[in-house]
């Protein structure tokens, strides 16, 4: 498959430079190296390798999905091919710190070249995209020899790594995690307990796989506080970094799943008896950080894996549109409708306009979804490498509010596009044949992992817009506030009324969050939360996309013209909508509490 | 799979009897035999034909689609068992006429009883809804000679029906429909083309099948005008009706589908030289109606598909609905957002808001798209037997106006259920093991075939509202404000409440109407049909939930409270998201016919 039907590279261009003026980062120490050549450079490597070894196997691994014959688990050979050759070219560590040989990327760059792999097999990319975050989580939080024994082997893309939070008993609810960890005499641990809907748990792509895993040492509290974390690698990695025996973590069985199948999901047991590593009971398991604080530093993995899903939900949207695109300019069917004559010839299907509305509505989801990812990668890159302070907390200010969203917007909004795909190509977008069919159901997964739609409408409303006397929310109502102010200073009068629009839908949605706190009891607050985020979700791309057409204002040419058609369309179409939700919202309709389940 | 997990029986009866008043009908001379103990009887065979027969190889005919070795087609034989079964139950002919040996059921409580079956194995209801649809269209149109031969081995299960109309290069369009008609010496016809997208084509689950297929004598005028409608069975019928030689028909591929793989889903070819049957080459076709009137004798069939369609819709909505509720009863996760004791027991999942929300929603699209299908039902009765010739006369203008609607509601809203459902069950209901999954991709063919949403979206505001100087439009206000004045006369304010916004949204459509047509330009008004039909759909249902709850009015009990908490979700959450559809239908935003498809 073309790249060109993967993503739009012309639309990359203007997100990271037009828009986002990428380039001003090289400024920063960290990035010294680089410059827009090095960056485009990576990105037209990412963009080859994905058409290469990515695409081309999209399709089967979704007809072979991973098998398990009760021994080992096999996955058609173009996975471990492609998964090798990702990181042949050091895109595993792109990003990293030099020191452990890492690239030294800008995240938005590296999220902007692994969209490309996410478009063009979003199973297959899932491997490296766990085994990065895993790697990243033991960069920030294991101790220097963990690090030195743990994660060069995965940056050279022989060890993979995992997240095993989830427990037949305890999905969304981790306060529930059972799995036990019993510390030995030596002050090492032993897991005992059972892991469900593990990502890449069980394979043989590689000759270790390192698993993270989330358990409660014995004696210690309930709840979320009693949980700490584990590197439990399937094998036991020695003091010198060498794999050795094999670990008691073994394969129960696989879920067989509606789409996303060429990545192996698995169940897991630990410490069932399989095997005894030197010759004790238990899965050996090592602390990452401290213990009693294991949520806390999972979610560094977490918050990464939010916006690779998120990151995840907008290729697949996005390489949907294109190819719905593709068809709509050859696929020849019916007249305008005011023509008369039955002989005169069928026009293009773009040319009608029920077509016109899916296309944009689609556009505008996926390049506002890709540009919602691309700005909370630059808010990790400011987080961290901004030269001022302030700056530096503004953004991880902003990243916090923005992650549930950055998660769930296009997991809603791109899957949405993917649906438009489908019905943008009739008869042939339902056969297997045109592939729009696999984009839906692969992307159909991204509103439930990594904590479903509903847990991020808690985050948000729960937590992130209240949290610190509303700091988040007031540095986003400022933000947006500031582009609009840049919006009305263009002196256009039609980008003047947009700014008008998002800035009075924030404001209103300031007003709808602390009228549904007023009682200040989280049942009666919450009980609209994904109203709430659904309707901070648009008002957020309604921003980015004002803030994009300020970007292409003045610019002329048919690309150009493209962003403000879709600009409108979303601040037209797509922004009302948010009306009645904040509505709602702000109403405090208390429906979902006051219903009688017995009636339902 | 049990009957309860199907549809819920208890809502059925609301809905017929409390609602409706079917019972009412056996005043009337057609229906004179019928009583409610025989409507029961039906009912309650058909849950127990469609979970003994139709359900357990729902999911086993998805995993074994229809395959085709180049010769024939085999399908599993448990379809073939499922579809005898009905038949044998005198189900197929359960609504026609005693003279053919029907039961004259009248249609709403025969639109009922094949809603379990649809719920429990769309893919096979599909092969009876074909087949009666196709021989109430020879029942309608052919002569009694036809009728004679072709309809009765129909209504024994011996023979099938289907309906040819889309080509590869003609599926909206079908004024380009290119099969040929050749007229013979004696007055018969042969036929040459190939049609796309045939459910069941072809077969060996009965001895014949009879094609309904559109074609064009040679000669005729272009254009829609030029369609002539064409028996064309599988093996010639004689002057007997005895099967004979094989017929010109044959299958050249099947299409792979997303899901309703169970039905047989073709692509066929008439008059290529397969078969010579009387050694005369072409498809030896018999014309039915009048030549030159093809499409308007199949919309015959077509109405009934479309009714059919939306009934399927709403009952693969309901069966997700009914076991996302089962499930979220059983499955224990979490506490109230208030509890603060992490050792608490965790409660069912019922019991959290978002839950709630999501079980509610659905529980207002699957309880509103099947009362939207059997109100329809009902007009159609009334259409045709209510004793007052002004009231069949009303009855028709509204079905005329609904059809679309009844088409393009459910298939868009009890997908949205069967989406909810996945999303109640996590990570579950992402697996194949629990079947809504399933459910999901059935349904989402339903948008697309018998027209897709946009044709459906013209139909209503390109014809049905604007057609005869907007009778139908003036049919459905007064029936809504006759509904809101019954709502008004309880004396319940909550009800008058909700009577005000739907008499007002049902005004505000008519404005908007009015205001989109201004210019009297089609492509000028019908650049939003879609979201004209989306508004039009949520205000219907919105006012047949408001007529639900009237007649729920005063009753008490969990049943009752259940319908009252779903119309009050409808009414609150649902109702007002048609103002910014509204608003942009009588706005007239031309967006879509301005946008220059370059920048797409």
């Amino acid at each position: 498959m073309s790249p060109d039907l993967l993503l739009a590279r012309r639309d990359l261009e203007f997100l990271l430079y037009e828009w986002l003026g990428v380039e001003a980062l090289t400024a920063r120490e960290r990035y010294a190296e680089h410059s827009r050549d090095t960056f485009d450079a990576v990105l037209d490597l990412s963009a080859e390798l994905a058409a290469a070894h990515f695409a081309p196997h999209n399709a089967l691994s979704d007809a072979r999905e991973p098998r398990f014959d009760g021994e080992t688990v096999t996955i058609i050979p173009e996975v471990g091919a492609a998964v090798r050759a990702f990181a042949e070219a050091g895109l595993v560590s792109a990003a990293m710190d030099e020191s452990i040989g890492g690239g030294q990327l800008p995240r938005v760059v590296q999220q902007a070249c692994f969209a490309w792999f996410q478009a063009a097999n979003v199973a297959t990319s899932g491997y490296p995209m766990l085994t990065m975050a895993n790697a990243n989580l033991l960069l920030a939080h294991a101790t220097p020899e963990q690090v030195g024994r743990l994660v060069p082997p995965m940056l050279e893309g022989r060890w993979f790594g995992t997240m095993c939070l989830s427990e037949p008993q305890a999905g969304s609810s981790l306060a529930d995690v059972a799995t036990r960890a019993v510390r030995q005499e030596d002050g090492s641990f032993r897991l005992f307990g059972n892991k469900m809907w593990i990502s890449g748990g069980d394979h043989e792509l590689g000759e270790n796989i390192v698993h993270l895993v989330l358990a409660r040492v014995e004696g210690g509290p309930a709840g979320v506080k009693g949980l700490s974390l584990f590197a439990t690698p399937k094998y036991v990695v020695d003091a010198s970094g060498a794999r050795g025996e094999r670990n008691d973590v073994v394969l129960a069985g696989l879920n067989h799943k509606m789409g996303f199948r060429g990545t192996v999901n698995t169940v897991l047991n630990f410490g069932e008896g399989a095997h005894r590593p030197g010759g004790v009971p238990g899965a050996v398991g090592e602390l990452v950080g401290e213990e009693g604080r294991g949520l806390a530093v999972m979610f560094h993995m977490m918050n990464e894996a939010r916006i690779g899903v998120g990151a995840g939900a907008a290729a697949l949207g996005y390489t949907g549109y294109l190819r719905a695109l593709s068809y709509a300019r050859e696929r020849v069917q019916g007249r305008p409708l005011g023509a008369k004559d039955p002989a005169a010839p069928p026009v293009p299907i773009v040319e009608h306009a029920d077509v016109r509305r899916m296309l944009l509505a689609a556009k505008s989801y996926v390049e506002g979804g890709l540009a919602l990812v691309l700005r909370a990668a630059l808010l990790l890159d400011d987080q961290h490498t901004h030269p001022d302070e302030a700056a530096r907390e503004r953004a991880g200010a902003l990243l916090d509010v923005l992650t549930p969203i950055v998660k769930s917007w296009p997991s809603q909004w791109c899957l949405a596009a993917n649906d438009l795909a489908i019905q943008v190509h009739g008869g042939y977008g339902y056969t297997r044949e045109y592939g729009v069919e696999q984009l839906y159901r692969d992307n159909r997964l991204n509103p439930i992992h990594e904590g479903t739609h509903g847990i991020q409408a808690l985050d948000l409303l729960g937590r992130k817009l209240v949290q610190a006397r509303g700091t988040g929310l007031q540095v986003l109502l400022d933000t947006v506030r500031e582009t609009a102010e840049r919006a009305r200073a263009t002196g256009d009068t039609v980008l003047a009324s947009y700014a008008d629009r998002v800035d009075a839908a924030a404001g209103r949605l300031a007003t709808a969050v602390a009228a549904a706190w007023e009682s200040g009891d989280p049942e009666i607050a919450l009980v609209n939360a994904t109203t709430g985020l659904e309707a901070a979700g648009h008002i957020v791309v309604a921003w980015l996309w004002l803030d994009q057409l300020v970007a292409a204002h003045g610019r002329e040419g048919s690309f150009h013209d493209g962003k403000r058609a879709a600009g409108r369309y979303f601040l037209t179409h797509e922004l009302p909508k948010v009306e009645p939700m904040l509505d709602l919202l702000g109403g405090g309709d208390q429906l979902f509490n006051e219903v009688d389940p017995r009636g339902l």
